[in-house]
């Protein structure tokens, strides 16, 4: 498909990797899974459906630098730098204009994330193709599922409805509901159900997506007209940022869409989500101990050791994740780190 | 006393404070108590009492350099390495000869240690002056007792006989026994009755030394004799330390010898023994974490932190000790830190 652009989202604070995610440097950077950073996966699973010229990437403005560095197959001009923080609604619109500007309004934008992994790009490529496929069809928009592999807790679920007729190898159906964060015994009823996982990805022709927000968010539907219309986004942006609502999309637009598809599958989707994502990365001994770099344990189970920085050496400790970085050392409980932002907003500034 | 000479004992393997000390940096190189080195305080407490002039090091040929840079004041020559590990019987006989050389005879030698603190320097002048004048008027071997602060398990003690006329204001004792680092119990029956921890220092008139040696170690007194009658000690260490016996002091000579005073007193002495000291040195919170240097701490109780490499953050955990230095990172369960030398066996070569 000639005319498939994909924008990969790429924000993110930098406080659940911390101390080797920092704001100045979140997750996408990070090349501990797969040695590689997030970022440069993310783009390099793309190629042989998306060449470079048509990979954006929506950032904020302190990163464009350093995203371009990652990037260097994709042109200068397509990483966007955002001038201050809004939430994902005000980036799609930004992607939409962006888009709309470059392959017009039948254009077909996905949006994609910049720190997630997957395992088997060549059933991403697969599904992508199709939800396009879908996409470029309809005026739906279309969202990747993920077939789930247990009852997670962790993320978003949706519920399929009734097969859309859409002609892909792909199963797309309808999109019945997007329900959040589930508990345990609500997640397996899911999970039976034949729930999968929203895995924050959506895929719609530009036109779809310029009816959804003029319908149900004009002021994000003035950026992306604007947008389309700058030969240079940096000056719409610095001046329309300030206007716009700090609100997701999901809540701005797909819980609101009158027609929403999902796409769903299995492409080895893993949202690396917190440190506790080390063993399912690196080999655990037998007591549990999964090690990522250079350490020396004596006595000690369950841990989970990140060494970039000065080299560790732990003795007699039991499930703790300790990660030494050159910035920084966290020595944290296993079962705390999902609260880590708590444990960041104390550190002194850096 | 213008004969009194202090000789610090400078070995050390850098095992009970890693990675603040290593092989090539041992205890007494840290700083983290007091604010200067150990070895700089050791030497500086003599102020008043025994001049530079007079002070002497003994220590490892390789640490050499790095001990002259931390005593500007004690001339270069009096500083003098030994040329490969040997037990303390060999220090203390390479002591006797370099004082021998300087001071006859009759000169009077004060064995110390160069890495524990003593808060109560004047205090400690005063008992090691004492103690002097005892070991000038005798031919005894006077060791330095310390009144208990409770019944410690961690140390030897000596067994206090009847007061020995030494016309000295501290209280000199003959030593009746020594013991061993006693169980929990025994500790207690033993401050019961009067014993004294053993501080690893003992004060002797050449002369006295010499016919100790003579009996009980003959080849130490060979060793002895040979530094005595030479200009510069390096030749003599290097040819005759391979044959002297691997032998701590304690049982080559101090537990043979007739004539064995204690001079006891309270002088603020403190081991710092392993980084179990901490919580002793820095003030804790109420959660009784002890913090030196820079951490963030969020939820954690019982946890010593040392901050001098990266900057160190702990979330959730407790009862550990934690160092952050620039070559490595310890992460240490507390009732493990008394065995860390298991641990430090188990590191790569650094």
């Amino acid at each position: 498909m000639n005319n498939l652009y994909a924008v990969i989202m790429a924000g993110g604070s930098g406080e659940r990797f911390w101390p080797l995610s920092t704001p100045r440097r979140p997750k996408q950077f990070v090349k501990l899974f797969g040695g590689k950073t997030l970022i440069a996966q993310a783009a390099e699973r793309l190629e042989g459906l998306v060449p470079p010229e048509r990979v954006l990437v929506v950032t904020a403005r302190s990163l464009v630098a350093a995203t371009r560095r990652e990037l260097p197959q994709v042109p200068a001009e397509n990483v966007v730098g955002e001038p201050m923080r809004r939430d994902t609604a005000a980036a799609v619109a930004t992607a939409c204009g962006l888009v709309k500007r470059r392959g017009g309004a039948d254009a077909v934008c996905a949006i994609l994330t910049a720190d997630q992994l997957m395992s088997k790009p060549a059933a991403f490529r697969r599904i992508l193709a199709d939800a396009a496929v879908a996409a470029a069809k309809t005026d739906a928009i279309v969202t990747l599922g993920v077939t789930p592999t247990h009852p997670a807790t962790g993320f978003g679920y949706v519920e399929p409805g009734a097969r859309a007729k859409t002609g892909t190898r792909t199963p797309v159906f309808e999109a019945r509901r997007f329900v959040e964060k589930p508990d345990a015994a609500t997640a397996k009823t899911y999970v039976k159900k034949g729930f999968v996982w929203n895995a924050g990805m959506f895929i719609w022709r530009v036109a779809a997506m310029e009816q959804a927000l003029a319908k149900h968010a004009p002021a994000l539907a003035i950026l992306a007209a604007a947008v389309a219309d700058a030969a240079k986004p940096a000056g719409v942006l610095k001046k329309l940022y300030p206007q716009v609502p700090r609100i997701s999309v999901d809540y701005a637009v797909m819980e609101k869409a009158e027609k929403v598809l999902v796409a769903a599958g299995d492409f080895g989707w893993d949202d690396v989500g917190s440190w506790s994502a080390i063993p399912n990365h690196f080999p655990a001994d037998a007591d549990g101990n999964a090690v990522a770099g250079a350490a020396t344990l004596l006595d000690c189970s369950g841990v989970s050791v990140v060494g970039e920085g000065a080299p560790v050496a732990l003795f007699g400790v039991k499930d703790l994740v300790v990660v030494s970085a050159k910035n920084a050392v966290l020595v944290c409980a296993k079962e705390r780190v999902a609260e880590l932002k708590k444990l960041v907003a104390r550190l002194p500034v850096q």
